[in-house]
């Protein structure tokens, strides 16, 4: 089966807004990994954000930046990406993939 | 490892017509929870939709709308989100994500 | 419990530069699979892409095609996908998510 073939990896997926997308793209640069990039997106925060304020609102420019890397690599992606987001108010989310053509994802 | 300390939650996913992406805003705003939209999307429905007819066609426009959601409020938002999308003719997808800065998808 | 009756399926994230889109959705639509489209993406290949080039380069317009199938239809869909994807150096990847409205997504 194909599908039994295919490698299980960890996606990453950040929303952050428009102004600190560099950041986060200079970041994943420096780890070697590529990503997708979606903007612009706009969003609304959750009620009851515990911080004291909102990062979304329906007026502002948001980037969703999409990654995968293997599964080895996320700690160390986490360890720069989280600091950063805490920084510049973004979020993100991991999941499990299984990917087609994994090679392309391979750090050197 | 971070990765362990990262929260386990539902992201929801949902498709439907930009017409009707206000109601579903609505619906989340009503249960407290945020979101990311993307617009537009584009879209072609699936052969043999049983409903007897398309939803999506080349020419429509479509908005993609992700939330993120403490696996304890799936359940409620699933119960106001699934008759909204009956309405509407749109679909929804859920999957489980491990979210980093959790606090921020917490509800009051 | 609603979001035990959702229905286990597979959702394909596809990534190929804008001018290929179209092979990808002629691909869906043989294999009456419907599809979301994302575009204009940007994004940046892995440094050390095994292939010896470079995918993405920020400059590049990528599209991003999401489609969910049936788990039984995903391996006649990567088979026809993945050649595909070899041929027009496109990227995807495979993760599990639960349907809302299942019957949307089922073919004839």
């Amino acid at each position: 089966m194909l599908a039994d073939h295919m490698t299980p990896m960890k996606k990453v997926e950040i929303v952050v807004s428009g102004e600190h997308a560099g950041d986060v793209r200079d970041l994943l640069a420096d780890y070697g990994s590529g990503f997708t990039q979606i903007a612009p997106v706009s969003g609304r925060g959750h009620h009851g954000y515990h911080e004291g304020r909102l990062l979304f609102n329906d007026a502002s420019a948001q980037t969703m930046i999409v990654t995968v890397v293997q599964s080895a690599e996320l700690e160390p992606l986490l360890e720069g990406l989280l600091p950063l987001l805490e920084r510049r108010s973004g979020v993100a989310w991991v999941s499990d993939v299984a990917v087609a053509r994994a090679a392309y994802f391979v750090r050197e």
